[in-house]
């Protein structure tokens, strides 16, 4: 990904830039793909009261804290979102992320639906999100057979589960269809760069502008 | 540029994609360009009530009318905007504009901020504003003098336009920096790519989750 002129004018705010799509078609892979090639992007990394697993890092897969903790984040207002799954919570520290956008730096959020509206009411112009679709039912049963050893009836449970969250892509605001990874990873890196040249992220451009107009004028 | 997924899962709706800079930054270039290389894509074709030009072709650079059928347009609002230069009028006629856009073409716009202005107050979803802006003044100084037989007065009163022009930048959804032609193509190119594939202008996806859900309940 080449770098923009933004960053040549001046100063540019970075994007808090939001993933969505049932489990199954093809999120995860993306968001990795997007953190490997693209310079300036970063993973948001989540704080969670459940207990470690064997192969997870603190401070890269999760902060791992204790429930009192949380508690004092969501009372404090340090969390940008926050959910419970089970007797688990998670949620986002706000301040990484806050400290990325002033510093020109994208944050990638790999999250559902109900994650995304509550970005949304706290962050509305630096959210940008983008909702995968799997290009058809058979390919996204296909794809939940394939990574499962899970039983026929908990597959079932997954679908469902699918259809639930595939009747929220029109909350999004770009909708990218995963057909073939290499080209909906082109569209999603497509949205990232035009994003990038939004004018209210290029946050140089009023001196940039201005020595212009001084240079026209002398 | 590659057809995005758009077209399999549905229709698109066009968009209105304008660019708009003070002259001598390269926006008739990018112009042209866009039009050469983008399937999809057309010029709006103005109508003026001015003489017509050697070289000039009626319906292909403009449709030339006269005073009367142009204030008849006006008044039956059949342009989607107009303005007066010295003593011609110009302005969008409206039909041919829906028409494209509703059999999923884009149209492109080579106009001022008045008019991007009108245009916005009209059919503010279907509008995609960029403005080009020059390097430099030295840039846009040089290119001014290039093209220009004229006097050092006539290019000095060009330069103070060009400085108004540059005021109105802040108007616009995007800001592209023509340093370099085809860097700043490849943005326009991104912008017009990622906007194609914005939720809204996917017109066929309702159809399409519902069947993805109907297969997946079944």
């Amino acid at each position: 990904m080449t770098r923009t002129h933004s960053i040549k004018t001046g100063e540019r705010r970075g994007l808090m830039f939001v993933l969505s799509s049932p489990s199954g078609a093809g999120k995860s892979t993306l968001s990795r793909m997007l953190i490997e090639k693209t310079p300036g992007m970063r993973m948001s990394v989540s704080v969670t009261t459940r207990a470690k697993r064997p192969g997870e890092v603190d401070g890269k897969h999760y902060h791992f804290i204790g429930k009192e903790e949380f508690d004092a984040m969501v009372k404090n207002r340090e969390l940008l979102e926050h959910a419970a799954v089970f007797d688990h919570h998670y949620g986002t520290p706000r301040k990484p992320v806050e400290d990325a956008l002033a510093a020109g730096e994208d944050v990638l959020f790999d999250i559902d639906w109900q994650g995304t509206q509550q970005l949304r009411e706290k962050a509305r112009d630096d959210v940008v999100s983008v909702f995968i679709l799997p290009p058809s039912a058979e390919d996204l049963e296909q794809r939940l057979h394939t990574r499962a050893q899970d039983s026929e009836s908990v597959i079932r449970g997954r679908m469902s589960r699918a259809t639930h969250e595939l009747s929220h892509w029109a909350e999004y605001d770009y909708v990218v269809v995963n057909s073939d990874l290499g080209t909906a990873f082109g569209e999603v890196e497509t949205i990232l760069r035009a994003e990038r040249l939004k004018r209210e992220r290029q946050t140089g451009l009023s001196a940039f502008v201005r020595a212009l107009q001084d240079q026209l004028q002398r």
